[in-house]
């Protein structure tokens, strides 16, 4: 297959990067994805960088032996620990959700505190923090995990209670300095956008991973010549390592519409690879 | 090494199960106890029944590597999917937290209804359900999953306003069917008793599955003559297959004190077992 009409491959630990093929699909209609969601062993940001390593390995393997002309690390962890391996390692352009993240909060800031918000593996991780102090004095910089948010999201406590709650115990910190930039550095919070909003009030901006993303993944098809020409449709196929109790009703809260149909990859198969 | 001098071995998806080591070394203070905690694919709750029977051969057989007498399946997602295959498979007795609980609820209804709650996967496989319906009128059973109870003991709530509030949503199908009884059936919610006990009012038994998993394996030992002999006090082992960030407070919250060693299991080793 000629470069340019090859699929792009998308990877995240579970369903939550569904978000990202979401706005891809929106953006490049006519390119054809791939999705894998590692969900026999999501989540992994709780998890440690060489575990989290090894399974991002594993996952753009599998992507790679699709014939991928570009991959996706819609993961912020795995974006977080992995990338840069990744990068180096594979004969494909791979793009990650933390640098589109920091270039859209760079372009919003109006001067306050920019805060930055993800799993416990993201924030320990440093990488979104690290890559604000390169133009940001480190006294602006705010950075707090919401360990519980994807949870939340996964049982569609969108707009509960106990999401309020959560909100008010996890963004006290942002609030309290003032950010006017916030950066939802996990694929799962853009769904809790509003109760954010609510919290932090209407005139801090909310940097979504899977727009900005998917503006950059333009920007380098574009660059190397590698965009899917043709009037039709891409065809989007999903693939999960387990189907969880609930994918049918999460998918479709991720995506905006069911998901017709999925193959599940036999684990052992992903880990030999 | 004779049958009564080797280690038992117990494994859980991850630390919630050091609640039944605890107990375990509590009522048997002589045997040395050999853990596996799966950190590194936590939590089994929400997967399905075959990713969660394949995870469960491969921790049972790291631990029969260990040469270990009886294996305990601390983990109510992995009894409720897997016991049954193991019990068959294995050359040693293998014991479930499921039975235990039941025999323990037996004991305990006064003739109310009894309840039931567990992660998302224990109670969709209806195990506990079954066993109950054995002797008690199906209308008199109430089961509910309680999903976000596991991250809200994992980050340490265990007396906040979040778990009230959850408390709430999940428990009061069970508070409006007046049981008398009620099964914890997650290896974490023993954690959660101060605050499911002010929800559920102080006459409602709590069956925690550890205290009746503990119990049970004493019987198990006398039974087969396979009790350690012995003054001293035996040995207790920790592997896991991942350090999660937050691994050494959450151990000590479980255990009740600092874990002093662990190894880590690669999890290659593992999977090609």
């Amino acid at each position: 297959m000629s470069g340019a009409a090859r699929p792009i491959g998308i990877f995240d630990s579970g369903l939550g990067g569904l978000t990202v093929l979401r706005e891809l699909h929106r953006q490049l209609p006519a390119e054809d994805l791939i999705y894998f969601g590692d969900t026999a062993r999501v989540p992994y940001g709780t998890k440690g960088a060489r575990t989290v390593t090894a399974f991002a390995r594993q996952d753009a393997r599998f992507l790679l032996r699709q014939d991928i002309k570009l991959l996706v690390v819609a993961c912020n962890t795995a974006s977080a620990f992995a990338l840069d391996d990744l990068a180096r390692e594979l004969p494909v352009p791979v793009l990650g959700v933390i640098e589109p993240g920091l270039a859209a909060a760079r372009r919003s800031t109006r001067g306050g505190a920019v805060g930055v918000i993800g799993t416990r593996g993201t924030i320990t991780s440093g990488r979104y923090q690290a890559g604000l102090a390169g133009w940001l004095d480190p006294a602006r910089i705010v950075a707090n995990p919401c360990p519980l948010f994807v949870s939340l999201v996964e049982e569609g406590l969108l707009d509960h209670a106990l999401t309020e709650l959560a909100c008010a115990e996890y963004l006290a910190p942002l609030r309290e300095a003032a950010v006017d930039t916030l950066i939802l550095g996990c694929t799962h919070y853009p769904l809790l956008k509003p109760a954010i909003a609510r919290y932090m009030g209407p005139e801090v901006v909310l940097v979504d991973s899977a727009e900005a993303l998917a503006s950059a993944v333009v920007a380098e098809l574009d660059r190397g010549g590698l965009r899917r020409e043709g009037a039709g449709e891409g065809r989007l196929a999903y693939y999960l390592s387990d189907l969880p109790w609930t994918f049918r009703t999460e998918g479709e809260r991720y995506l905006g519409k069911p998901i017709d149909h999925v193959e599940t990859v036999n684990l052992d198969e992903l880990e030999a690879s």
